[in-house]
């Protein structure tokens, strides 16, 4: 399986990620992009994305660029993650761009920048700093 | 409206917290707990919960834990979220209990504990902090 | 060697605590309290504390309550450390409380509180939260 | 006074930046870098600087990336400050350059990355994100 392929595979068998319909932009080693369309369950009472599906979209783009930077047979798993809500989310999608820091033995660092679209183009609502580690995959 | 009304009214009326049936338990000054039932859109691959419904309801329930701390008409809406993933949460529900350390003029302080149903009892899957601004409630 | 004398080594042997005269206040399985002196090179330009010299004092407490959760032979040492700064630290000395909430394999997770010296007693001027990745001890 | 002015009074003028002798390497709106070099009582007991010192430098330096995103009379103190320690710093000195992502009118969020003096040219040793509250200048 390539990266493209594993990435897809693990965002469609995600419960969340499957739900939410996160579409696979662009994966290569290191960097993966992850778009996930405006939905009445994934936003706040005042119609903007909820927190929690911003940081969910942003731990499993993460997960996905972190996995990339690892050797086959290992998958990232998220240790911590910090977020900073920067603008209100308030698109029709809002797209994570995940990119690997460091990929170690035993841990990984990726930041990602979170937009959303707005009337002239992307808007930074949001960056995210995760740390992972590295497992060996499940069969 | 007292503090529980007001609790209950805005987990209910947020399209997150809503679809997830997120319940309301305790409501007091500065220490709120809610607990999000085991549902597959808020589930990883593998069967556990996912890092963004934890940290959805992390975020959801300091908002609320930060607000009842605040002046009438004023709410506290989150500026950032660090989360450690601590155990696999892998219960039939999660539970958050929020408390505020500090609320100021601008900005809130507030610490969350998630705990997972365990077989011996509830144990701490993940911890939190997130910093809060406090702004005019909308009308 | 037993906790404590592991501790007061530790902190003695450090550049950056040795300067600052960390103290070494109480040390327990998961719990280590440290007290850092006023110094004018430890503040910033409005005389409180500066945030790298508390910073410093909690990531190295951390590490501290870390280690003595371990088992003989291996450290702990930080990975990542996220800190809200709540009141200004304008005291005669802070003191960090650092607890181990868990200890694994290859990461721990402790929090810290902070303290200042205030009229009417200490009063919380921070709180830390730290990862660290437990090594093989340097002979 | 100009903004490089600023930067370099504020460094000189703090206990913490001034005792160890941090160094104004370059200043424009939202983007400052400076550098710290090596001293015994900014090391761990290894011989690589101390958490706490790369902590100070990187929220010194996004406090003043902050505060040159301000309008002329306010200044900018640091909220939170999450950092992530990559790799040991073991240079002779240590080089924190840090970009305003976003000021608002009570916010601002600062990304830092530290480098550290290699044999093959400077490497990232940590990598922050710092959140700062906009204040009105004291006089």
């Amino acid at each position: 399986m390539n990266l493209t392929e594993l990435v897809k595979s693990a965002t469609a068998a995600s419960g969340f990620t499957h739900a939410a319909a996160v579409e696979v932009l662009s994966v290569e080693p290191g960097k993966v992009s992850l778009r996930m369309p405006r939905k009445p369950e994934l936003l706040q009472f005042n119609g903007f994305f909820h927190g929690g599906a911003i940081a969910g979209l942003a731990d499993h783009t993460a997960g996905a660029a972190a996995t990339t930077s690892l050797p086959a047979g290992r998958i990232a798993v998220t240790a911590d993650l910090h977020i900073n809500f920067i603008k209100p989310a308030n698109g029709s999608a809002i797209t994570a761009h995940a990119t690997t820091v460091s990929a170690g033995t035993t841990l990984c660092v990726v930041t990602v920048e979170v937009t959303t679209d707005a009337e002239h183009g992307p808007m930074v609502c949001a960056i995210a700093t995760v740390m992972l580690r590295s497992v060996e995959a499940p069969k």
